[in-house]
This record gives structure tokens, C-alpha cells and sequence, in this order.
């Protein structure tokens, strides 16, 4: 495995996307974790669908719009002022406890991310875990008003970094991305931090691992 | 409301995709019905990621596929043998109760199937369930290699049924396959059977009925 550049995808890789499930149970007791689940499952079918009818919002919208899809969804009022709290811990959510230490011993390569959410609502996740320097670049699927998995956001990472497909590691928690990535030409890292199956879309990794330090410590 | 020829969808709208749990829950007792939520929920995810990736594979294959991944997910074991009885159901979903006296009763248009499924998997189900003089055509998606909700397939209908979008209804349970044909530009029945939210997409139905049986004494 030759790898010149590293991509990593954000939500659920880099940063805990169910942060947010502290707040939830806050504002709704014992439901914390079910909010957080659906909101996560309708904000990925919101993207897929938007990018397959052509209907672009960005994914600050998107996480709005699935938030509000998952309090409908369990019955739950909340005003105005809750669901902008909820919607503002998108922009607090934790990175994974071993991501600084990993990234660090990764850094002899070109390294970005490549992510769905846009530049406003990644560079605070950024700044807060301190891993501003760790990044050549933040790329954003919001330049091509598309989502993950098409092509084009793919290829948009590969012209940022002016690197070759084939030298470089696609790095991502979700089993969706990682085939996408696989099916545009990457080299693809699956984190498999929960143990659970891959996705059937015919693609496999290259490499699974459990966390960000087991992929520090296999990479040659 | 003016409605010169109506759509259907297929499967969760004229056909019970739970029908499966039956058989499910014979090979895998108590597990009947949560297998057939993640196969569903799968299968649709993986129409869309497909369409995105642009890697078709017919409804067959995802419906193969789907399974495959909600077998693993519950940690079951299933020999082909198995898997082929459970894959083999969908060729025989039961319509829902109401449909074929509704049908009846909204005959006096021209109307049709616009679904996901092959010609190979929908006529079956069309056959059995004793509706092959209810529609002038069965109309897949395999025809474009595509699946809904992208624009080109709702197209398609009207095409084969040579009439004008704003002319028809589009009747359908699927919240996302209601919001593409509201964004295509259909009159839009959302069949909502089990009192649950409409999608956050930024479109809304023309009309909310509880099943077939309610739309066919609502329109005109």
C-alpha cells in the first residue's frame, strides 16, 4: 500500500456526530440517544435523496430539516430555542479520543478532509480539537452542490491535493463513503469502530481497522 | 384536483413488503419482523446509493443484497438455501386488502405501476393478486437504470402513458418517493398507513389519505 496523500471523511471518522446526544437528553430525558439516531440515519437519506432529485440544501440545512424530521418523528414539542441548541452542537461535536495522537504520527503525508458539511460548520470542529495545522486542506462537498457518494465529490479531493486517485487513502467510518470511494479508484481505509457488518454495494475496503491509532500503527 | 391518469407505486403502496416477516420469522423466530425493517430499510438505501454511485444493479440484486446485510447486521446465519425462501417471497408480497375494490373504483382513468421492482418481480405480484386488467402498463425503472427519486424515471411514466404531468397523481406510502414526484411536478397522494411524519424535503403532498380504499372515495 503506497500512500502518497490521506483523505478522511469527518462525521462519525474524525468527530463523534452522537456528541449531540448529550444535549438531547438534556431538553428530552432517556431520548437522547434515539434522537441522535434517527437525525443521524434521515440527515444521511436527505443528502442521498436531495443529491438524486437535484434539490441541493447545504448540510446545515439538511441537519435542520433531519432534526425536525426526528422530534416529529418520537412525538417530541420543542420550540424554536431548543432546536437551535440541538442544531448548534453540530458545531461542538467531540473528535474521537485517539485523532490528535494518530494525525500526528500520519502528518509525513499530504493530508485533508473531504466532507459533506460545509466550510462554516467544519472549521470550528477543526479549530476546537486543535488540528488546524494537521490539514492541507478542508474540502467541501458544498463547491459542487452534491453529495457523497457521487464521483464528482471524489474527484473534486483528488484535483485539491493534485495527487493521483491511486496514491491516495480514503479514510472513513461509514461503509456508504468507504464504496464510494472504493468505486471511484481510492485506496480505502473502513474505520470499524462499532464491529459491524459492511455495506453489500459490491465494493470492499482495502483496509479495516478499529480506530485512527490502529491505522497510525499499520501504514507503513 | 383534475386527474386524467394515476401512478402507482408498488411496493408499500399496492404491496405489503412486511409480507416477508411471515417467512422470516419461520426460519428466525422473534426476529421475523426486525429482519424485514432492515432489509427494507437497506434495500432503499442501496437504490440510492447505486444511483448515485451511478453502479446500477436490478431490484433483484439489491433486494439479494439487502438481505444479505440484514442477516449479517442480526448476526443469523442462513444457508443459500434459506436466503433464496426469503428472497423468493417478495415474489409473492400480499397486496393490501383495500386495493383491488379501490382500484375498481378509480378505473375509470387510465392508470399504471411505476416502480423500482423489475417486470420480472411486479408481475407476479400483479398476478396474483388478480390486478392485470387494472393497469395499462407495469412500468419499471430497469428500463433506465436508475432509481427513483431521480427525475428521469417519474419522466418515464408520463412518456409511456403519453399524458402530461400536471394531469396525473402520483400514490405513493413512500415519503421520498412522494417528495420526487412533487418535485417532478405530479399531483402527489401520500398513503399514510400508519400515521407517521412526511419527509423534511422542502415539498409536501397534495392530499394525505389512510389507504387506497380513502383516495378512491375522495377523488372526484
Amino acid at each position: 500500500m503506497s500512500v502518497k496523500a490521506i483523505f478522511f471523511d469527518a462525521y462519525g471518522t474524525l468527530f463523534d456526530v452522537h456528541s449531540v446526544s448529550e444535549k438531547c437528553e438534556q431538553f428530552f430525558p432517556e431520548k437522547g440517544m434515539q434522537i441522535s439516531e434517527i437525525w443521524r440515519m434521515k440527515q444521511l437519506e436527505y443528502t442521498w435523496l436531495r443529491s438524486l432529485m437535484d434539490r441541493y440544501e447545504d448540510f446545515w440545512k439538511v441537519t435542520e430539516d433531519s432534526l425536525l424530521f426526528a422530534l416529529k418523528a418520537l412525538d417530541l414539542q420543542a420550540s424554536q430555542e431548543i432546536r437551535s441548541a440541538l442544531l448548534n452542537e453540530y458545531l461542538r461535536l467531540k473528535a474521537f479520543p485517539e485523532v490528535p495522537k494518530a494525525l500526528e504520527m500520519l502528518s509525513n503525508r499530504k493530508m485533508a478532509i473531504l466532507s459533506n458539511g460545509t466550510q462554516e460548520m467544519l472549521n470550528p470542529l477543526v479549530r476546537n480539537a486543535n488540528l488546524t495545522e494537521a490539514f492541507n486542506e478542508v474540502i467541501s462537498v458544498d463547491e459542487l452542490k452534491i453529495y457523497k457518494p457521487y464521483m464528482g465529490v471524489y474527484e473534486l479531493g483528488t484535483a485539491k491535493l493534485s495527487i493521483n486517485k491511486t496514491d491516495a487513502l480514503f479514510v472513513t467510518s461509514n461503509p456508504w463513503d468507504a464504496s464510494g470511494a472504493k468505486t471511484f479508484g481510492f485506496q480505502v481505509c473502513w474505520i470499524n469502530r462499532n464491529n459491524k457488518p459492511f455495506d453489500e454495494l459490491g465494493v470492499q475496503p482495502d483496509l479495516v481497522v478499529k480506530n485512527l491509532e490502529e491505522l497510525a500503527n499499520t501504514l507503513p
